[in-house]
């Protein structure tokens, strides 16, 4: 059984890919809002991340902010509640904008109250008003999916060419989607909601 | 067709054109404001914005802060609603002063609710009472924007002379427009307002 | 008698098993809160320590701030009352996002006004979720507790395949659990809640 | 006709002289303040000031901020709108403590509404108490001034024997002052108040 | 006479132990509050503190803030009024953790209105809890204490072994305590209140 | 005439004398309010201070912040209205802690209305208590002060054996007072109270 379910078996987690100096990885962004009890506003960013990576994340938070009505999400929480992202491994640092796509959907995920399906990996930089823009490292990125047991993986249209360097074997193995705007990334990453979910972070 | 047209189908999305270490480029400065409802203010730059870069978005919004009422812009909500400008690609540095035309116009396309127009590029330097500054690497520029099939170019007053390095060819199929005063660039870039245009961001 | 009797006296303070050049050792984080009537808010995070480990205070801090309801701690302390946390001896730098686990025990031993067990020691990561991840030092650590005197230790359950390092003679006088919730770590490490316990620090 | 005509068209705007690497120069100093509408406040300070230069604005703002009364100054203005100096070309660092009168000078022009005569330019240190305190590179800022077509000076009074310098051609086509107080300076470069002045920043 | 008696006599100021790059010296620390009127809140430490030293004060606030009542002292003035911790000499750089009870002595003498004894001087480190941890320099401190007319140390329970090395000559003139817990450190510290002490600060 | 005349004749200006690379010298201390009008709070600290005036700075603040209500001046003005100390010239590098004396001296002109008396020099270190503490340069600086025709000196009683090393013909035209509280300097170095002072910063 893969990590990832266990990982992503609360609203606010989601599983990207990640190239590491020996190969491709799987990483979990995590996402969690304070106890509006706490009285507790703000950001915090944890996880090593560096300052691109930083970014990424004010660039979800802004996508979300500014379009998350649209989405029909809870924006008003964004402010009310202090609103942390963490990746682990704590002490491993991270750097890159291609955590874009998950980070906007562990927060979607956390707002939405619904979980992201646990066969999904995904991978890409997020523009400002939502467009999913090329990374790097798709074929070491495919492999880690795949070695990790993951079955569906969301890749930046914009990166349809490097899918030719994916060995043939482990691309039978995987559905692959290429997406060109974040909305399909939620709609294809969010389990749907049922009547029960609220926000359990 | 051009990569501009799907950026600027949004308003709060400028095409811009730099120089870089090989060449000319095209950039999209885009920029957003939060929801009134997240109850998020202040301003957030991200793109791996260099220190004069930097500096040339808070020239650009203390230019609409001080002026925008004359141009018949909302004003208030450069301090109700967070603004968020953000440059893709997330990953590469940026510095220098030629944006400042690029963010006031995507701020100013923002703020009314008119997509800027997809065939406008621009670049140039802004002061603080709205005067249009010269800036480098016409050349470069010219052709970058060419190449990606821009039809019209912004171009600072006082670049006119560096026309005259521009091959023949490439300005036959340019509209070049050269200006002093950052309203010329409103007026030439910004869309006609419609009667349904509003703040979409 | 161990130190950790002495220390471990007053809710508000875990003790942790942490690797130093020259072997393991234990330390003791000691969490506490303002008087309400200082009127002093925030967070306080003393003892030199490193980027990481003060990432671990805030991962603490968020998971209490989230799930402290869930876990019936009263969180509306964790804005009303400054929250300092500090891990002597105050001149040692301290690093690493192993005291996870003992921060957010020493925590939820404050809040809760249940003291942790003096004869327990603890070592993990946690993660913004709350999950246990694996740590390193595990023989050190362990060989650490006993020498203290400790004889119940707290493990990463991903850790399990390290003790085969670790000394039978050791392993015989010590009580592991191996754990991979911070919820199950809280169940082991805090004396169960009497009648008169009451927030002290 | 010299620049400096059009660009202190506006109140706001003063006309200064500098010293750099290959001589004198002319710089503007520009002043705005923000639309009490955008609630914005504080202070931008933009043009790669550097420390000295920083510190000299200060001083130009707490000598407006304590005296400014007496000079029948709207000086609720600087708590309650965001004030903004910026000197181009953005992306030039800039450093010294001679733009003092400059400061004060486009500061004062812009919350009287007078706009700075365009025949002057001025050089000077400021104290905190309004004392113009003497600066170097006399003779390349005038001749600086002469060759932008500037007409009056203001200079420090115990620069006077750096005139001894000046080429007798130069200091023949310039009328130089004088001036120990910012106040004269005030007095020498502001257009005199007209009925519909007002503050236009 | 000893300078101690000089600068003990107003409530505030605690003589310490510090160890110097040729030997032991005695320090004072001195706090003070600012009067309510004047509206200043927060904490300011000088005396070219390094970073421990600085975390010390941090940690002697905290102790006053969270057990400050049940030792019946106002730490309500801890909120509303600036706190200002200095050690002359102001150029001399001074670190490490073991000003510790000198600052918490000084802070409550502050706030009882309670001078501390002349002749009494005093090392340690305090935990967040109030323990007293040991210090390095007990030889070098006691000669310095003993040159400077004092007669009363203060001295961890941990460092009593290292006694052994002071001269027995010195050693008989002076009266050494070995303390565990700050309150010790108070109790012998502070002089008795009398009917007329008030916040003198 | 002596330039401190001039520079004196407005409250809020204090002489104070230091030593430089090449000898002694004068300096003036300026200190302003803001206009109750601007609703500007807080410090500014200019003239390129280095950390330990800075922090004498503070300490003068904080000194008539505690004990300024027994000096009988209006410290409410400290939280209400910015001040800001400024030490010419602004270029010039400046450390140490020898002008506490003048700029508790220039503070409390100001809030008082009184000047300082304009032949008077001074220089000493300023404890949190109010205690003046020995300083460096003593021969330098009686030497810069009686070259720049000032006539008083105020000098901490521990710098006392220092005035055999200033020649007997300085010595002979100075009148030297040896001070050991800041008081005693307020009382020598600020022109009696009259009817008509005020608040003028
Ligand atoms: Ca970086
Ligand atoms: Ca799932
Ligand atoms: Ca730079
Ligand atoms: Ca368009
Ligand atoms: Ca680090
Ligand atoms: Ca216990
Ligand atoms: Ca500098
Ligand atoms: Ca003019
Ligand atoms: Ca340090
Ligand atoms: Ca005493
Ligand atoms: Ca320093
Ligand atoms: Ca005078």
């Amino acid at each position: 059984k893969p990590e990832s379910g266990e990982r992503t078996s609360v609203p606010g987690v989601a599983t990207g890919l990640a190239v590491t100096g020996i190969g491709g990885d799987v990483l979990f962004v995590e996402a969690s809002l304070a106890d509006k009890e706490t009285g507790h506003t703000g950001v915090t960013l944890t996880g090593q991340l560096g300052d691109v990576m930083k970014e990424s994340a004010q660039i979800a938070l802004s996508y979300l902010r500014s379009r998350g009505a649209e989405l029909e999400l809870p924006v008003g929480d964004l402010s009310e509640r202090n609103i942390h992202i963490h990746v682990p491994a704590g002490a491993v640092p991270k750097d890159g904008p291609s955590a874009g796509v998950t980070m906007t959907t562990a927060l979607a995920s956390l707002l939405s109250g619904r979980p992201v399906r646990s066969e999904v990996a995904m991978t890409g930089e997020v523009s400002l008003t939502g467009r999913v823009l090329p990374i790097g490292g798709v074929k070491q990125k495919l492999l880690a999916a795949h070695r990790a047991g993951l079955t569906t993986v969301l890749l930046p249209k914009r990166n349809e060419p490097d899918l030719e360097d994916v060995p043939e074997t482990v691309l039978k193995e995987l559905t692959v989607h290429l997406v060109s705007d974040v909305r399909d990334v939620l709609g294809l990453a969010l389990e749907p909601a049922t009547s029960t979910a609220a926000i359990a972070a």
